[in-house]
Formats: C-alpha cells, sequence, structure tokens
C-alpha cells in the first residue's frame, strides 16, 4: 500500500504522516490510480468498475482515489479526458497527401488498440444515458482531434492545396468517421491499400488537386 | 397476460389450449415480445435487460419468451438483426448526387432515432466483450447498408458518372462513417447545410464528376 498522504480522519490507518497544513496529493499515487482507472474500464467496464477495485489494482486504499475524485463519474471523466487531450502529434509532411496519409494511419492505430476498443464502446452506452458523459466524450474524442484537422487543413490552404474555405470540421468526419465505422462499428478487416484509397479519397473529396501519379 | 400457447409443462397455468401435435407460435405474441424486447433495451440496456421484464412489458408469461429463444443473447440478436435487415430502401432518383443527398439524409434520421441512438452504442460495448454479438452487430449494421450502398455505386456506374472500378464499401464508409462519428459518437450538432456539403463531397471523393451550380 502506497502511503505517505493524509489518511481520511474517520478512517483508522496504520501509517500517518500528515502534513500540519493542506493535503499534498502525491503525483505517483495519482499515476497509480488514473493507470488502475484505465485498466479497471478496459476489464469491467464503466458500469460495473468500482472504487474500491480501482485501489487495489493501484494498491493504494481507498481514501487515496477519494481524495483527489469525489466519486466514479468524475474520475473517470477526468482520466479519459486526461489520455484523449493528448490528442494525435502530427509532424508537417509538406503535403496534405502525406498529411492525410499519415493522419488516417494514426487514427486507425488508435482505435485498433485494445484499451481504445474496449473503454470507448462502454463510455458511448453509458452517454446515451448520462449528458455529462455524452460532453466530456465529445470534448474528449472530439476537441483535440479537431484541432489536429485544423492544422492540417490551415497547412494545406497555405501550400495552395486546399480552397480557403475548407471546413475543418468536415474534414475531421471524413477522416474520422470512415475509420470508426469500419474498425469500431462494423468492425470488418481492412485491406492492404485501404487506408492510402481513404486518404486519397479524402483528399479529393477537400477539393485537392489529385496528386500526380 | 396473451394465451392460447402451449405451456411449459413444469407450470402451472390458468388457460391451456394446448394443440395435440407440434408447438405453433403465435405471430402477435411474437411481435409482442419483439416489440418488447426494443423497448427494454432503450430503457434498460442489454446489461439490465431482462427477460422476466420483457415477458412483462409483453404481457405475456416468461415461457412464451423462453418457447422462441433459449437465452437473452440470441433473443436479443434475432430482434435487433431483424430490424436492421430490412436495411436502407432507396428509391432510384435519377442521379448520383440526389441519390447521395438521400442516403445522408436516410442514415442521419436513423442514427438520431432515439432508439438506434441508445440501443447500438449499448450493443457495442457488449460486442467490444462478446464475439457473438460483434459478429451479429456487423452483419446487422454493416450488410443491409452495403447492398444500399452497391446498388447506388452501380447505378451511378451504368449512368457514366462513377468510374467502373468505384469501391462500395469505401463508398459506404464514407456515406455512414462522418455520420456515425458526428451523430453518434463526439455528438455535435450538425449545420443547416451539413447533409448536402457531406453528400457532394463524398461524390466528389468517389470520383465523380462535380455537378455544375
Amino acid at each position: 500500500m502506497l502511503t505517505g498522504e493524509p489518511s481520511n480522519p474517520g478512517k483508522p490507518q496504520t501509517l500517518k504522516r500528515t502534513p500540519a497544513g493542506a493535503a499534498v496529493l502525491r503525483d505517483d499515487v495519482t499515476e497509480a490510480i488514473r493507470g488502475a482507472v484505465f485498466e479497471e474500464l478496459a476489464v469491467s467496464g464503466y458500469g460495473r468498475l468500482s472504487i474500491e477495485a480501482v485501489a487495489r489494482r493501484a494498491g493504494v486504499g481507498k481514501t487515496a482515489v477519494y481524495r483527489r475524485w469525489r466519486s466514479k463519474l468524475p474520475m473517470v471523466i477526468d482520466v479519459v479526458s486526461e489520455v484523449a487531450s493528448l490528442g494525435i502529434f502530427l509532424p508537417d509532411t509538406g503535403s496534405l497527401q502525406n498529411d492525410l496519409r499519415m493522419f488516417v494511419h494514426v487514427v486507425a492505430r488508435v482505435l485498433r488498440h485494445p484499451l481504445a476498443a474496449q473503454i470507448v464502446p462502454d463510455l458511448l452506452a453509458e452517454a446515451a444515458r448520462n449528458p455529462e458523459i455524452a460532453e466530456t466524450l465529445a470534448t474528449a474524442l472530439g476537441e483535440a482531434q479537431r484541432q489536429s484537422s485544423a492544422a492540417l487543413v490551415r497547412k494545406a490552404v497555405a501550400r495552395g492545396e486546399l480552397p480557403a474555405d475548407t471546413d475543418p470540421d468536415l474534414a475531421l468526419d471524413l477522416i474520422a468517421g470512415p475509420l470508426y465505422w469500419r474498425l469500431a462499428v462494423v468492425r470488418t478487416p481492412i485491406g492492404k491499400d485501404y487506408l492510402e484509397r481513404l486518404a486519397a479519397s479524402i483528399g479529393t473529396a477537400l477539393g485537392a488537386v489529385p496528386p500526380v501519379g
């Protein structure tokens, strides 16, 4: 059990090193709990996830969890948001077609990651009944990716590859949507050249001059 | 309570009109149960759905349910498959752009239907842990729509509007994906002209000659 934090005054603890002033939250404990939340989400799903199981997996007391989040919902929302907000890092490849190629490859890899493949559908099911989860997911899944697609469109417009009025939101829908539908909804395998064809189609859809040959 | 069917011999029944020969399943009972499964799925979700609640909602005994399906999973799979397999009826509008316009409008309407908005995310969450559900959903959600998009592409090729080697699966991914992503995943509202712009983009992506005007 990780210790060194102020304990819940209502509960007996074997070790107490409570500082005199305000509570200090140890970063290594927070990280251990965050990791445990992710693993519990993947194994048990949101519905069956318990604070107790998270604490056990993290090797901490339940108190350590409750000092960070008041209940399961804000805990899960915080942990998922933090990971999702890392967004998708996309270097400038110098051309729209290569930027699109890289974007679809990264999105496909994320969607095939076992954690994403289990956690996201669970939270979407909860979101259908819980507006707070729905809003967080919309932000977590959409916002970071919107910034990536906005940057991609902005660079392509600057290079003269896309019209100045290209809609970055439509661009993101065309990039993320087909892959999400294919890999996370109908879950049918994609052929070897699928990502290349998809990237080319998106470029054409957005009004790009088709690359020469 | 709907009766007139052979009862479970292990249970007492107030009314028995059991035919001498093989069991006859009354269609109106089956339809009542199918409707109840859908409503229970929407209200309770797959995880919390019980045969008992379905029977109560349908106004039948649990026996009537068990005579049709041996357990919850095959029952839900059968009911969802039947509805999904109705597919999307798309009349031939005479042009690719109008066919696409109609297709995206229909898909958007289906995705915004409250039943679809609650049931599908639930089943996708189950699918992440249950290959049998995953396979059924892939078929139910994908196959009927694949036929619709194949017909759309075939007609456009015959009209000379699309290249002969247009991939109908990629076409479906481009039609259903952005809408699913937008309406069922990030759940951000679509503007008034969104569906029009999406339909036009898909036509361009597939290699259509841009419509004049």
